[in-house]
């Protein structure tokens, strides 16, 4: 099928309209024209190799959501017309420990991701949601909610998923303390979950310019991490801390905020932490952890949660030809909290 | 009442005989005549203040065997001529929630330590077991069973549960896989404690030399952490890593090395770790964690799993004035595990 995208070419330009041709249907196949395109700082990353790993031509983009143009012969679950959505992963080996156990995030023989990953046959390399048309295999389509407003839905699968797969992780009920530090495009899903979970929500922040924000979010309280005696105050409170910070920092302010046995789980920062001090966990059993994306049961369980309590990303709606810009603003952070594309601003003949 | 101890005066001064008071017996004390005392790293440097925290005179000691030769009037459990130990805390609030959850380690108001920690009544700075006498109260007495070899229990007090309770904590079976690092005084209980649940076992060491040792002590298996290949060979197999090296070092080889879910636990180093790469944690929702010790009610448990399974730390015995020497030995790990102090060897007139 011949569609067009926003593509990388290199590291150092801008995207720029792209015609390339998806892989003919396979019988497991769902064929969907894309309608919402969300905007994650990985897709900035990867389309300016800063993880060193971008293959290009690179079209970003995996959190979408479209509605279904075609399926295969032997799909049973969609239908044309469906509004379905796609997150990060397009494909495991379906075989492993982890497949079997509805994680493929974490497939032994490495899941493909919906862009920059050799497709597990034919070796081509994925291309993502910023673009007017996918085919994904089944196994890897959600079904998006019918109450849910479609426009703000895109986010959910990767900043969604991504916070609420530890916040179910860890067992977080309405009896729970959660912290989540960093409130950007993750951060401020896991506030919303944990919140719609009914636990008692805590935004960490360094000054307190976003408490206004945190509140509104759903948050119970705001704890500045620079005002030592708020800090002490909360010491050993937390069940989980959920750090969404994407840059190298300094962990061992927040360990102790952790009850015993409680956890900090990274989930927005690829690469080393600074140097952590083991004193606080070892005198409280506190534990320091990472988590990716969640499996696709537990992405289809995350979508209903969101229809069933009314859980929206914060989205600021722009077109495609707006995307070099958006990246640029998500670099000064100037994003209340996720961009996402409205896919009909891009037109199939480039 | 009155008694001897071997003490450090000051940071730089070998430990020399001391003669001091033992409080008077409370209705709830039991009163011992120390038989064994063993030798941890932690009373090195607490006598040299290598932590800073040392109050002089100080008499260390945290593993210790004794008999009964008193109780008072409130003391239900033991009578005098019952063998008995004591560890690293000889009190606490027993009013918070860790108290009543049998975690006297993490008492809210901070636990009392079986030396250099002020008395709850008195104030006084407690001595430890390097001494003739031990006064402690009932709760924190434990009792030896009968079957086990008393002049090698001494190390379980300290050694043994601390190896022990993250074995509990992370539900170790005969189906899990547990690696060791580091053979010492700890490593050493970890590897014979975690056979004794029947679990698989590797040691992981920089170089083959502890390798004879290691199978020796019950290790199934002995992975060379300096040999890429076995390394890599063994990535995402282990669900609990005991890590008991006690200077600070580079945890990035290991935590590749644990399954999904699998977790480090850190229970020899106080102080920074190097930087830890998130990549493994959030790649495999790996954890690093911290442990102390064990309560008093899972020390128990922990002897009596010893006695049902005949585990016992390989033990140098040594004099009271060999303290000095074994001090300098273990600076350059030369033991082979745990030094015991024979205490008959210390006579109450100095």
């Amino acid at each position: 099928m011949k569609t067009i995208g926003y593509c990388a070419h290199d590291k150092n330009s801008p995207l720029v309209p792209f015609t390339f041709e998806r892989r003919a249907l396979r019988s497991n196949d769902v064929a969907m024209e894309i309608l919402y395109s969300g905007v994650c700082h990985s897709d900035l990353h990867t389309a300016r190799n800063d993880w060193g790993w971008t293959t290009y031509p690179n079209i970003p983009g995996h959190e979408i959501v479209g509605r279904v143009i075609e399926v295969g012969a032997d799909v049973t679950q969609y239908q044309v017309g469906d509004h379905v959505a796609v997150g990060c992963m397009v494909d495991s080996c379906q075989e492993c420990d982890p497949c079997h156990q509805h994680e493929e995030q974490f497939c032994e023989n490495g899941m493909t991701q919906t862009y920059n990953s050799p497709d597990r046959q034919t070796g081509d390399i994925t291309m993502g949601g910023f673009s007017k048309h996918l085919i994904v295999r089944e196994e890897f389509v959600l079904s998006v909610p019918k109450t849910l407003d479609l426009s703000r839905v895109a986010p959910l699968l990767c900043a969604g998923i991504t916070t609420y797969s530890p916040l179910r992780t860890w067992n977080i009920t309405k009896d729970s303390r959660v912290g989540v530090i960093g409130m950007g495009g993750l951060g401020h899903m896991a506030v919303k979950l944990a919140a719609g979970m009914g636990a008692e929500v805590t935004v960490i922040s360094r000054s307190e310019s976003k408490k206004d924000d945190a509140m509104e979010l759903g948050a119970d309280h705001f704890l500045i991490s620079e005002d030592s005696a708020q800090m002490e105050n909360k010491a050993s409170h937390f069940d989980l801390i959920i750090d969404t910070v994407p840059v190298k920092h300094d962990l061992n302010p927040y360990t102790p905020l952790l009850k015993i046995d409680g956890t900090l789980v990274l989930v927005g920062q690829i690469g080393p932490v600074a140097e952590v001090m083991t004193t606080p966990l070892i005198m409280g059993r506190r534990r320091i952890a990472g988590s990716l994306i969640g499996g696709i049961k537990e992405t289809q369980e995350m979508l209903n949660f969101c229809a069933e309590h009314n859980i929206l990303p914060e989205c600021e709606m722009i077109r495609m030809d707006e995307i070099n810009e958006a990246f640029e603003r998500m670099e000064r952070s100037d994003v209340h909290y996720r961009f996402v594309i409205d896919m009909s601003s891009l037109q199939t003949e480039a």
